[in-house]
C-alpha cells in the first residue's frame, strides 16, 4: 500500500469525531478549524493556556472534557516532544487512533515501537507529515484551508493497523489534502533529498556570498536568486529538522559531495577532465526529469513569452488581463527584475503552440513583447 | 574605475561609426540590430555566408567592405574562436577600439596581452560580456532589444586605454543595457560565485533524484524546484563555460564542498555537532541578504498574499486584473502548482503595509485567498 490514495466517488466531508488536537499551534489550530467547519466534534489540549484559549475563541473547539475518549488523536506539537506525548496518548486510551505531524518519521516510529507499549497500542499510531505550513506560527495564524491541495505524507510501518492508515487518510482527504501512503524510511530519505538537501545548499551556496563585492554582486542574475531562495529560511527552526533527520541528510551530503567533487576535479583536469564535467551536467538533465512540473506530472518545457513592463501600480494586472483576453492559458510566470532600471520582464511560460497567438495578441494590445 | 557607469544627463542614442560586428549569431546579430535602430552604420562579418546573409537581409548591416578601418569592432564569435580573432583583428587595424562578448574574462585577458601585440595595440581592447542571452541561438533569432535593462560588464586591465572603455560603456547604454565595469579577475570569481556554481549545484541536486522513487518524488516541494531549475540547461554549452572558467569555479566548489561538509560533520556528531550545523545555516541568512533583489536594492521581505486559482483559460488573467484594481504594487508572482489537483496557489508578493488592502479587495471580488 504505497502511493497515492485514489480519491473515491464520494469523498468524506466528514470525520467521525470526538477528535482529540493536541498542540493548538498552526497545524493543530488549521486541522481543527477544517474539521469542525465539516461538522465534526473537536477536542483541544494545550499546555500553553493563552494558546489554548486564543484557539477555542477562534472556533476550533473546546477544551478536552476531564473524561471520554475521543476516536482520534492528532498529536500537532513541536518535534522534540512529540514521542513522550504520542506515546502517552496511546497509553491512556483504549481505541483511539493516533496520528502526529512531524517532518521526519523513522526516529518518531523507533521511539513508539521501543518504548514498551504492547503492539496493538502501536497499531494504532498512523504517523503523518502534512506539507504545508507557512512563515508565521501561532493558532491566530491558523486557517480551515492551510491544507487545501496539499500533499499529507502517511507513513504506516509493518506495525501498523491497515484499517487505521485508512481512518486517517479518510481525514486528511476531508482536511482537503492529498494523502500519499510510503513508508517511514522511504520518506525520510525523500525529504533529505527534496527538502532537506536543497535547504543545506542554499544555504552553503548563499553562505559564499559573504565576501563578494558590490560589483561582483550585481552580476548575479535569476539563477542564483533560484537556487539561493531557501536561505532566508530560520536558522534555529531548520537546523532542528536536520537533526531530526540527520543520517539521510549526512548520506545525501556525502553523495552530493562526491558529485561536485567529482566537477571540481575534472575542471581542474582540463581537457582531460572535460567528459567527467560533461556527464556530471547530463546527469543533472536526467534527474531534473523527476522533479514534478504542474499537476505531480512529469515536467514540460513551456515556450517563454517575455514582455517588458514598467514598474507602475497595475501594469501587471493590465498585462494580465490583455493575456487572459487571448484565451491563452498560462503555465508558469516569472518576473525577472532589471538591475538598475525602473522595469522587470515579465516571462510568461504557456505550451509551445499557442506562444506565437499569445505574442503576437500582446503585440496588438501595444505590449512590448520578446518572442 | 569600479562600478556602475553613472547614466549621463543625455543618453546618447547614436555611436560614432562604422562599427564593425564579427559573428553575426544571436549576439552580434542582435548588437548590429540595435545599432542600426539608432542609426550607426554597421559592417558585418561572419565567417558562415549563411549567417552573414541572413543577417544582412533582417537589415542589421552590410558586409564588411574590402578597405576602410572600422571606429569600433565588436567580436562575437564563440569563446574557443574569440582570441584568436580578437588578436587579428587588433593587428589588421590602426586606431579601432576592439570588444568582446566571451562570458569569463581573464583567461581572454591573458591570451590578449601574451600575444606579442604592442601596448597600443593591447590598450585598444575592452573586454565585456553582456548578461543576456535566449534559449536560441543564430541571426534569425536577434533582436534590437535583447540587451534592454540587462547588465553588461566591461572588464578593461591596467592595460587597457580608460578613453576607450568610456566608448565602449557609451555604446552598451546606447543599447539599453546598464554597463558595469570591474576587473577580469573580478569578474570571473563573480561568475564563478554567482552563476557557475549555482548551475553546478542544481545539476548535482537534480543528480541525486535520478533513482528516487514515485512516491518519494511526490514528496518534494517549492524549494526543490527553485533549486534545481537551472539543472535543465544544456550540458555542451554548460561544460564550455565551466572550462573557461576552470579555477574560480573549482576554488568556489572547493569552499562550497568544505561548508557543505561541515553541516554533514555536525548533523553525524549529534548533540555535540548542533552549533555548527546551526552556525552554517546563519552564515546562509547572512548571505543571503547579497542576492540582489529588486532593482539591484538590497533584498527586501515582501509579504505574501495566497490566492488559490483554478486551472482554466483566463484565471490568471481576471486575478491580476482585480489586484491591479486594487491599486497595489505586485513586487513578485510565484505560482505553486498544486500536486495531484487542477489548480495552482499563486503567492502574490507585495509591501508588507499594501497587503491586507490587496487581500481585502480580492476577498471582495470572489476571490479564495490565503492571507
Amino acid at each position: 500500500m504505497t502511493g497515492v490514495v485514489p480519491v473515491p466517488g464520494d469523498a468524506p466531508t466528514s470525520t467521525a469525531g470526538p477528535v482529540l488536537v493536541i498542540g493548538t499551534g498552526l497545524i493543530g489550530a488549521s486541522v481543527a478549524l477544517a474539521l469542525r467547519e465539516r461538522g465534526t466534534e473537536v477536542w483541544l489540549q494545550d499546555r500553553d493556556p493563552e494558546a489554548l484559549s486564543v484557539a477555542v475563541e477562534r472556533g476550533a473547539g473546546l477544551p478536552r472534557p476531564a473524561a471520554g475518549e475521543p476516536a482520534l488523536v492528532i498529536v500537532a506539537v513541536p518535534p522534540a516532544a512529540a514521542p513522550s506525548v504520542v506515546i502517552e496518548v496511546l497509553r491512556s486510551t483504549v481505541n483511539a487512533t493516533v496520528s502526529d505531524v512531524v517532518s521526519t518519521k523513522a526516529r518518531l516510529q523507533r521511539e513508539i515501537e521501543t518504548s514498551g507499549l504492547d503492539a496493538s497500542a502501536i497499531a494504532r499510531f498512523v504517523p503523518g507529515h502534512p506539507m504545508a505550513g507557512r512563515e508565521v506560527s501561532g493558532p491566530a495564524a491558523a486557517r480551515a484551508d492551510l491544507f487545501a491541495d496539499r500533499v499529507w505524507a502517511l507513513t504506516p510501518s509493518a506495525a501498523t493497523d491497515l484499517t487505521r492508515t485508512r481512518q486517517v487518510a479518510a481525514l486528511v482527504e476531508s482536511l482537503g489534502a492529498v494523502p500519499v501512503i510510503t513508508s517511514p524510511d522511504e520518506h525520510d530519505r525523500a525529504v533529505a533529498l527534496t527538502s532537506h538537501t536543497p535547504q543545506v545548499v542554499a544555504s552553503t551556496v548563499a553562505a559564499g556570498l559573504a565576501d563578494l563585492g558590490d560589483t561582483g554582486v550585481r552580476l548575479s542574475g535569476q539563477g542564483l536568486r533560484d537556487v539561493t531562495r531557501l536561505a532566508a529560511s530560520d536558522p534555529g527552526l531548520w537546523a532542528e529538522i536536520l537533526a531530526s533527520n540527520a543520517e539521510p541528510v549526512a548520506g545525501a551530503l556525502d553523495s552530493l559531495i562526491d558529485r561536485l567533487a567529482a566537477v571540481r576535479d575534472g575542471l581542474r583536469a582540463g581537457e582531460a577532465g572535460a567528459a567527467a564535467v560533461r556527464t556530471s551536467l547530463e546527469a543533472g538533465v536526467v534527474g531534473h526529469r523527476r522533479v514534478p512540473g504542474k499537476h505531480g506530472a512529469a515536467p514540460v518545457t513551456w515556450a517563454v513569452v517575455a514582455v517588458s513592463v514598467a514598474d507602475r501600480p497595475g501594469e501587471l494586472g493590465r498585462l494580465f488581463a490583455d493575456a487572459g483576453a487571448t484565451g491563452v492559458n498560462l503555465e508558469d510566470v516569472r518576473i525577472e527584475h532589471a538591475q538598475g532600471r525602473p522595469t522587470g520582464l515579465v516571462e510568461l511560460e504557456v505550451s509551445p503552440e499557442s506562444a506565437s497567438s499569445l505574442a503576437d495578441g500582446l503585440r496588438t494590445t501595444g505590449w512590448d513583447v520578446r518572442f
